[in-house]
């Protein structure tokens, strides 16, 4: 439910989300020398080694930070180990209290759509029983193939109490190709934004918002308010901020008169915060979640 | 390589891939039985089914079916086994001879899109080594966030010799709502046509196609004809055709003169062949395949 998402925003004063999508490459050496030695050079190896810093991560970002956001491409690109690994992180954020966005990016035809919404908000039959694949809280939605294809999330959504974030304006450099397209005096980011307000009309929460969200990028703010102002019940999931370009200031657009409306993520900027400023991985990932979050609710604020 | 595919089509005359979505519903009950008696109502139990499933389906095609269209959420949606039995299928079907589009409709920001290729178009690096994570021939691809999310699965194309079709116009009922819009005079899916056609133009192979094909679907004859106009050295994957409506004289649409151009899938009407007209599983879908090949083949050569 988007209002577990809320609750969780508001106890701990902090609208951000900590990407993790972690590619060997953004790894401590000894962390991945240390997994290596046990497993080889193996899929078993490297996601042993992610699930390492995944967990240094969760371990020192839980009480602070509401939500986490594992990418699925830097799980499955190391194979079912990888999409093991994937699984546990999930299992593991939840188990400290932290609310998870898959960002799987998945859409379909209706029974495709239906499919993948059993994968990751639903569970599956089998015979006399039926069970969950994955568990994320969340996941987010290519909308490509118009109604047909988000439903089937926006549905499982309400059996389940979970939430889903439909793509309207990606914070890539060439989202415009086809998003900032002018059809009938409005761009299609607009276009999707009716759409995306319709899917979740029948969902809307105990705060004011629906199960149905939306990703709106950072780096677009004007773009971002104009989407603000049409979709007052919709939350937008922000990606973008940091090391993609967006600023605290571009960021606040996405929120609400009400502090609320948005959930700011960060990826590299908080995964490998070690890097630029020294000390542990948990630690460093800390004091720049610190750093965000201030930079963020000051700003909002303003 | 798109080229691998044209050949396997040309030698066995048939413009068509039977797509593998294999729900536990479509089996056999003693199929289901067999594996859950082995591994009990289990993922385990389920995946094994499938796999049973789909190895009897390939058994049965391999000799006059070119290709197979695994699609990932029905193997998603039982879990980390379901995915093993993904992966299991794309290496039978390969070592059988036959062609692999896995549909999995991936798309993302430009860093991300490229893990994403990595995973199932080319090979990961763990320390001093690199390895596939999943070895399809070809991916589906969702061109949603433009040419960053969609350039680094073209640039692997290259890179492996695999081939992609990227989503230009669905099947489904609802896909007008954004592809169907018109800006600046012509529909979206012109516009993606065009886009497609660029990311295509550096890798077009020995027998005019590139390996940056597009998705064009079998219940949409009209559009089918002005982007086979509009497209002429870019192969089409056609869904659509059978159970979803669309008819031969449909699918002959997105055929070039030379008799190419297009790859015709149905998945529920070989894989429940068994149901309408009886026999085996296997033996029901080789009849249904042959019947679909012939069909198309007079269409095609009107």
């Amino acid at each position: 439910m988007i209002d577990k998402l809320i609750e969780k925003i508001i106890e701990k004063g902090n609208p951000t989300v900590a990407g993790l999508d972690p590619k060997l490459d953004y790894l401590p050496e000894d962390m991945i020398k240390n997994s290596f030695d046990k497993y080889g050079e193996t899929f078993e190896g490297a996601a042993d080694a992610l699930f390492s810093f995944n967990k240094e991560l969760i371990d020192a970002l839980y009480d602070i930070v509401p939500a986490v956001k594992p990418q699925s491409a830097y799980y499955e690109m190391y194979g079912i180990e990888g999409i093991k690994c994937l699984s546990k992180t999930i299992d593991y954020a939840k188990s400290k209290g932290m609310y998870v966005i898959l960002d799987a990016k998945r859409g379909d035809i209706g029974a495709t759509s239906e499919a993948y919404a059993k994968a990751y908000l639903g569970t599956t039959e089998l015979g006399g029983r039926s069970e969950a694949a994955f568990d994320p809280d969340s996941m987010t939605v290519n909308p490509y193939l118009g109604t047909d294809g988000v439903k089937p999330f926006a549905d499982q959504c309400v059996l389940s109490g979970k939430s889903i974030f439909v793509l309207v304006k990606t914070s890539n450099k060439s989202s415009g190709e086809l998003q900032d397209l002018i059809c009938g005096g409005k761009p299609i980011y607009e276009h999707m934004a009716s759409l995306v307000k319709q899917w979740g009309i029948d969902s809307i929460g105990s705060h004011g918002y629906s199960e149905v969200g939306a990703v709106v990028g950072a780096t677009y703010p004007e773009q971002a308010a104009a989407l603000r102002a049409l979709m007052p019940h919709t939350y937008f999931l922000v990606p973008g901020y940091g090391a993609q370009g967006g600023k605290a200031e571009d960021v606040a657009k996405s929120f609400n008169g009400d502090g609320l409306g948005a959930v700011v993520n960060a990826s590299r900027s908080i995964m490998c915060a070690y890097r630029k400023n020294g000390g542990g991985v948990g630690e460093a990932a800390r004091a720049e979640a610190v750093r965000m979050r201030d930079d963020i609710m000051f700003a909002v604020k303003k």
